[in-house]
């Protein structure tokens, strides 16, 4: 069988009209928003009118720590919501949005993979509905203003030294990390360093992606902090009286995305925080107007569980109310492999030791997400080389500590390769068992939380902050952020700050650099490692081979 | 009567569903990319299948120089394609779209004014159809990738001094103007001078607004020169290998925007290149393919003639194979008032002589735009303030010249006011005495031509070059690009460069202090005194007072 890409899938779908596939949720015609004939928003007074009606079920897709095997976390989520419709429920998948930027330097994310992806793949990677277009014009704008008061007299006392807030691209642009701006003299205004961070780095973003409606995303954009005054007091963007303005330029972007899977359920793609300096979750508009439509909700969080899930119980759920019913918590036995001691070069020979000695990351994050009181049940990614005895020894692993693996086929078979993934998540469900709380309550200090994040569930020995951070979370408690949930910045491949120490390491802290307030988003970031908060291209970037063909494809995009 | 403002008179306007809007054309719903239910773009291929139909009757609106008293060019544009749609003909509009930066330094701009306005307003004014947010991207995505060449070794030996190729942001934001890039260590370049300027002056707004198809706005692209070697050897996109990659990001901006105007006419809003360092007319494929669908089309340039015809004349049409059939050139009271002496606080008072001796300003773009072989209709647009005896003085002198000068009233009543014009621009078309040629040969030297547009459109008694300037033209006249038309970058306000010479002056020269090459646009800039390509913010920006009210409503953008 001659191997078939997954921009091939994804071309030769038989996509319905965006119509359609709102009408399976009972959307009108009137209410969605049309972008094309695949893509629609759906428009703010329709949700608006779903307060009162009950909440479907919400899925957490999430997964081990990530390998350069790939996990498929999302391909399982499509794969997942696609099975759901396959055995008769009403269901609907929620996740990111792609960044435009990073598509010229690597290849073009999918939106999951094979006969399990999100359709128009394209245009989704592109410009989509221009969500991060407004979401970059609005940060630049409240750039602009601050800049515009300082130049004008500078009422506020801006400390030119401390102006926290950059500006952003959706671009992998590496010159304009650390830039100085207005030289040239008196018109140009006052001279200091700058610099841009990608957009989906932007706090805008965040606050995008946790706002329940305009009113509040006004409000949390009012109280973003973009600088300090000499005397250190902050400055909030409603003091810059950005906060109109900015709104106004989110009023479309604030609707959710609708879409489709090869398999023409619906999909809703809406915001894209980065899952390092922000939450890496969809947005809650999106999530919660899913539930007031479909009776199960797929959805899934960035980076491994120990990172993508934990914000999702602490921040998302805590923020907009949400209580997940259960959690999917996707394995690739390479994944088990490479956890276990094999270098990717060796992935192709069979080795249940590995694969054995790999699940203890597994096991892990599985006593973790069961710590936040919903039932978990693992899903086996498979993929084409995986041996019998290695998917045994996953599904015995996980059989001892009591729950169930099951083998899912959706990459290669679509939703017939996640019938059982479905009717086992429906039947966990339906017995009942999820009894939600997240890891901390809010009245916790936030030395505490950063702390308890480390030990509950990274499993290390504590964290490590010097008398200058503390000093910092307890002016920050002092001025009243004492309540914020944390949203750690750590590598994505170990339970460590170590990438290497792959498994369940144990037997070290984890040192937090620098910690920031996320004021407007509502969390206090702790970054334990480097963080790259804007991109560069490699030596050869993907955007010298993208094109247009003859036949006005897209080559060199995927 | 209670005034009425434009934001209100847009929003009580009876939109019609665009798919309405482009049935009027022919245009079949498939055949209509729909944004929202009141906006779309038209389909490449559909516009690939009109290839061999006839073309319509192309009619340009142009003015006299603008002045503070504001002249209504666009509302006249709008007036006359309501009015010919209103004595039965099948009309459309072209126009060019807004830029969204400044709409939050001065109130936004509508389009059109009073009962001549296109809608949905809002939209316009803001993201619509995302086409400059992909202009931006596409700018920067070579700009991100040429000092990505840079950092990589730089194999084309770029000289950092003399990277030409700036960046975007639809934003005024006077600290980017000149700024210094890649700082902050050996990780993120090789620090140089650099700078943004507007996305309405970026090379790619022209370039897209000049091409004919995606195929020639990738040669376009690819012939964008970003810098220079030591040994000044121009460097060119296509060299950095972005000219793909970039017609790919914008392939959906490539297809003309359709909307309506309050009387549901259609309206093309495609392309806004500036109007001084560009040739500030709407897109290419927009007028060619209104032409192919419409039996009149009316389009209009930026600036008064002396600046938005002679371009839309020598640029747009030699560059595109287009000859007008009908030029109305619009003036008002007011304007000939300004241009005879009197200050705008006194415009209030009636004043005939004024009046007499600013129609000098007239007189004198009537004559010039008789010279490209085209009949010329004067359309007076009624202020309320007119008298008839100011209103006389004007067609008066029209009538001495030979032609007419019709009173239209479209501010007021919509259709019902620019019957008479429609009338006559009908009969004039009818009367077929247009024989379009542009001003000067292709063949003519560089220096030639800008001496011929500052003798025979200014009146002025030549360009003054310094050798310099003289040497670089002769430069690239050896590069084989003296075939170029000359774009010139002047103030709007004379035809002169004293922005204060209202009137007809005579007797000065036209310095020309900087030439530059836009080789991919197919140009050569003429900069006649200080362009600002980067505006900045006022004292109090109109963004301090944007927001959404109770109704969701924007307030305080018009």
């Amino acid at each position: 069988m001659a191997f078939t890409s997954d921009i091939e899938i994804a071309r030769a779908a038989k996509k319905r009209p965006i119509g359609e596939i709102g009408a399976k949720l009972g959307i009108g015609a009137d209410d969605l928003v049309p972008y094309g004939h695949d893509k629609a928003k759906i428009g703010q007074p329709f949700i608006d009118s779903l307060a009162d009606r009950p909440n479907g079920k919400l899925i957490l897709v999430t997964a081990v720590n990530p390998t350069p095997a790939g996990e498929g976390k999302t391909t399982t989520t499509v794969g997942l919501g696609d099975g759901l419709s396959a055995i008769g429920k009403k269901a609907a998948i929620c996740i990111r949005e792609a960044s435009l930027g990073p598509c010229f330097g690597m290849k073009g994310g999918a939106a999951g993979g094979g006969y399990a992806q999100v359709v128009p793949m394209e245009d989704m990677n592109l410009h989509f509905t221009g969500d991060f277009h407004a979401i970059t014009s609005a940060h630049n704008l409240l750039s602009a203003m601050i800049d515009n008061h300082i130049y004008w007299g500078n009422e506020l006392g801006i400390d030119t030294r401390r102006v926290t807030w950059r500006r952003v691209m959706d671009m992998n642009d590496r010159a304009l990390r650390q830039i100085t701006t207005s030289l040239g003299g008196v018109a140009n205004g006052f001279p200091r360093e700058a610099g841009f961070d990608i957009t989906v780095a932007s706090e805008v973003m965040a606050c995008l992606c946790l706002a329940s409606s305009l009113a509040d995303l006004q409000d949390r954009l009012g109280a973003i902090i973009v600088a300090y005054t000499r005397d250190r007091t902050p400055v909030y963007a409603r003091d810059i009286k950005a906060d109109g303005a900015m709104t106004v330029l989110l009023k479309d972007a604030m609707q959710p995305n609708l879409v489709q899977t090869l398999e023409n359920n619906p999909a809703f793609v809406h915001g894209g925080p980065f899952a390092n300096i922000a939450h890496g979750c969809n947005s809650v508009i999106a999530t919660t107007t899913a539930l007031k439509l479909a009776d199960y909700v797929v959805t899934e969080a960035g980076f491994g569980a120990d990172l993508g899930a934990e914000k999702f119980m602490n921040i998302k759920c805590r923020k907009a109310g949400l209580a997940p019913d259960c959690v999917v918590l996707v394995a690739t036995v390479r994944a088990m492999k490479m956890n276990g001691g094999v270098k990717k070069a060796d992935l192709g020979a069979e080795n249940v030791d590995a694969v054995q000695a790999g699940c203890a990351n597994l096991g892990r994050h599985l006593e973790n997400l069961r710590g936040f009181g919903v039932p978990v049940v693992v899903a086996i990614n498979h993929f084409a080389g995986d041996t019998e005895a290695e998917i045994a020894a996953v599904q015995d692993f996980i059989a001892g500590q009591g729950a169930e693996a099951i083998l899912c086929k959706h990459w290669a078979n679509g939703s017939d390769g996640t019938r059982d993934l479905a009717a086992k998540v429906v039947a966990t469900i339906e017995a009942g068992g999820a009894d939600f709380a997240p890891l901390y309550p809010d009245e916790m200090g936030l030395a505490d939380k950063i702390d308890t994040i480390c030990r509950r569930i990274y499993r290390a020995d504590g964290a490590q902050m010097d008398s200058k951070i503390r000093a910092q979370l307890k002016q920050w408690e002092d001025q009243g952020h004492g309540h914020l949930p944390v949203c750690m910045a750590k590598t994505q491949y170990s339970f460590s700050t170590d990438p290497e120490a792959r498994g369940a390491p144990t037997g070290f802290t984890i040192p937090v650099r620098e910690v920031r307030l996320s004021a407007g988003a509502g969390f206090v970031v702790a970054i334990c490692g480097e963080i790259m908060t804007m991109p560069g291209l490699p030596r050869v970037p993907s955007a010298e081979a993208i094109g247009l063909n003859d036949a006005g494809d897209i080559e060199g995009l995927f």
